[in-house]
């Protein structure tokens, strides 16, 4: 380790305290993205991240509108010749619901047992802040980076991203670069070093069905009128065969079959299924499926998923109405090889071919959605990440699938031509679509090493890609 | 018409707007009885309840404590050897949400076109308030009633009465009569004037399905973890045939066949199945099924109706979560025959055997439920209603069932021994369990001249039952 990386890594430790402060005060800002009801957030949380560049030292730092939520860029290319990097990140949190399932505030950010607990700590202010920490103590130490860096920080990741891809191609030229690195996703197993080298897709779509024109007293009309959750359920519970596989016919086409190398790693991971459904605190179904099978189900397979279901009254005790409305919320992960838009046109033929007469059913679209995303095995940047987590950690990581969705990969490769690795210090069990998310401060400090020392290694790159 | 009666209802007519503010000031009280967060909402309508009956000159007015919340009680029993009438009205209402599609807030009552719109209005403060109007009217004119009169009312209608059948055991002394008259109820329609002879049974269920302990993250547990959403919609749609019919074994157990001079009503009215659709706002279903089954299915058939499901993000856009539980709200119209505790444990017994494995199921209970209801055909005072509204209305009123569900019928039979006709002034289309409830203030004072003839024609009850 070069005297440089000493002393950044010196000053990194000695800043901590200071630096948790800032998460705390970055979490406080409630950005959810998905409800207006925190546009203010929004505005306040890209302001936040803005302002935290330009005192890091990034040039031309500015606040980029977009067909929604605006993104943040900023940059230090006083390198020329030497590589250019982008760094990725968000801004945006999930709806911090339900609230009553929070042991503290979701937007007053606490600490028990070397966690801090608030809503978008782990995904992914902790996370984004972490580059911007170290590129700052590169640039108090030194005066000037080893490579030329850029960021791109949006503020829809929790939105699927809608207009994160118009936004790319509209700044494609100053966006350009060799490689990308995401701060966003998150390592497997806090036990476990890992990296991602494929994560699926998503898409989203939201099922109504309606009936009369407002909501109707069962006593009266029970029996006579249209009941749409009657309806709705019939067509939810279509979806599916009994053994949980999408049903619908037209999802799995174009499906290309996994990496192998990924069958691999699933295969020389001991996953153990007993112990997730004691993790996940669900009853363990019987038979119990092998862990290999659920390892392959979360990375490798198609998943439609109910993520809401609502309709009617949800208060206390009983109320005698026939609903005039009921709704799902429904999104799918998708793998190699699946269309979005085809997908969701399935699910759409699917429930209208099968709807009741009687009812009206509509179908509301989230954006384009994603398609799987999947990195070149022989990628320097995913190599350097690996190099440098095996040596933090005493152990090299495996290469890891990833069940969850990061639309950028495919974004990133379709419009600036340069493949993304990911190096995030969020774990995948730290609640973040859930109540009490939190951030493991270890992994803070960890990723502050780790950061510093792939600013240094990443001059390496030179002639990648 | 006695010369005592003209001028009871030249006072009832210029009285029209003061009794108006009253109303309005009534159904400002937020009086929601299946919400705990309504009770001081509830307390202050008892108390309007007791003030009301107090100031109109009843005796011995009482708030009293049941299980749940209180009934108020009063009466004027100055007529010995007269029959004596008990009046039953509730002063709680339904829950207002969902409130955004109410055009004046629910507790704010407002006049438009000769309508007063407000929650509880129609159901059943406007009309309970007639009958003490109108014995207060009588007493201002004569100093005395042709009949004693009581007053029984409750606080827990809206929420299934589960402490009303308790109440009226232990009142049965004080509440002694020969014929019990209730201002709860609804007209069938506002162009046919009718009685109801029969009224549907109700019981209600929730069903709750839980999985994993708390919600996940639908990327990283998609197709691994538990959806309890998907096993509810399943469980849920094998509830009924798909023609609607119920499909829970020991669900139709001991159904008498209903009526016959219902079905011969049914035949006469010639029932429009499109314009009912049409009425409520539907989409048609095709083929249109025949008027009179479907006001076959709304008087004599049973139901299992969905009142409300949900679970997981109901907010705006997107959540990629897994619940961590669904539920939905079931109520049951029962006819005659049926036992609202053995439908409830068939339905459980139905889900329980179909529950597939890693999931819980939870069944909660409100209240033991209602047995349908049916009046003697030869009842006198059946006959008086009948007679008033034909000469007031100048056409004899049909003999109609309800669907809706008034459990008191039976529990006034069985703890008084008493039958119990119908007469209130409220019509079934006036939105009375959804937003903007109104109540046709024609009816208000047509049912306080009908109220007055009725108090009047009730001395000739003597020697029924």
């Amino acid at each position: 380790m070069s005297g440089d990386l000493a002393a950044i890594e010196a000053a990194l430790a000695a800043g901590e305290a200071g630096f948790i402060q800032e998460l705390m005060a970055f979490c406080r800002i409630p950005s959810v993205s998905a409800d207006p009801a925190y546009r203010d957030g929004i505005a306040e949380a890209a302001r936040f991240v803005a302002g935290r560049l330009e005192r890091a030292g990034f040039d031309d730092v500015a606040i980029v509108p977009t067909g929604g939520h605006p993104v943040v860029t900023g940059g230090w290319c006083r390198a020329p010749g030497a590589p250019t990097v982008l760094v990725y990140g968000h801004y945006d949190v999930q709806p911090p619901d339900p609230l009553e399932r929070w042991t503290s505030p979701p937007f007053e950010p606490t600490l028990r047992d070397d966690r801090l607990y608030a809503r978008g700590i782990s995904d992914d202010k902790g996370p984004l802040l972490i580059p911007i920490l170290a590129a700052e103590a590169w640039l108090r130490q030194h005066g000037s980076l080893p490579v030329n860096l850029k960021f791109l920080i949006e503020g829809e990741e929790e939105s699927g991203s809608p207009h994160f891809e118009a936004a790319v191609a509209a700044l494609a030229e100053e966006l350009a670069c060799d490689l990308v690195v995401s701060a966003d996703g998150a390592m497997w197993r806090a036990d476990l070093p890992s990296v991602t080298v494929a994560s699926r897709g998503m898409t989203a779509l939201d099922v109504i069905v309606h009936s009369a024109a407002k909501d109707l007293h069962s006593g009266r009309h029970g029996g006579s009128a249209p009941n749409p959750v009657r309806a709705l359920v019939r067509l939810l519970a279509s979806l599916h065969e009994e053994d949980g596989k999408v049903a619908v016919e037209g999802f799995h086409d174009g499906i290309v079959p996994p990496d192998p190398a990924i069958v691999e790693a699933i295969d020389a991971v001991d996953f153990d299924a007993r112990a997730y459904f004691e993790g996940i605190g669900a009853p363990a179904p019987e038979p119990l499926p092998a862990g290999r099978d659920l390892l392959i189900r979360q990375w490798l397979e198609p998943t439609l998923e109910f993520n809401g279901i609502s309709g009617g009254y949800a208060g206390a005790g009983t109320k005698t109405v026939i609903p005039s409305q009921a709704q799902a919320k429904i999104t799918c992960r998708l793998v190699a090889g699946q269309d979005p838009a085809a997908v969701r046109e399935a699910i759409r033929r699917h429930l209208q071919a099968r709807l009741p007469s009687g009812y009206r059913l509509e179908t509301v679209e989230h954006g384009p959605g994603s398609p799987a995303f999947a990195l070149d095995p022989d990628d320097r940047g995913l190599r350097m990440t690996q190099d440098i987590l095996g040596e933090l950690l005493g152990r090299r990581p495996l290469r890891v699938a990833m069940g969850a969705t990061i639309p950028i990969g495919a974004v990133f490769r379709s419009r600036l031509g340069a493949p993304t690795v990911f190096f995030s210090f969020s774990t995948s069990d730290e609640d973040y679509h859930a109540p009490n998310e939190f951030f493991r401060l270890a992994n803070f400090r960890l990723g502050l090493v780790a950061w510093a020392r792939l600013i240094d290694r990443l001059k390496e790159l030179k002639g990648h890609g």
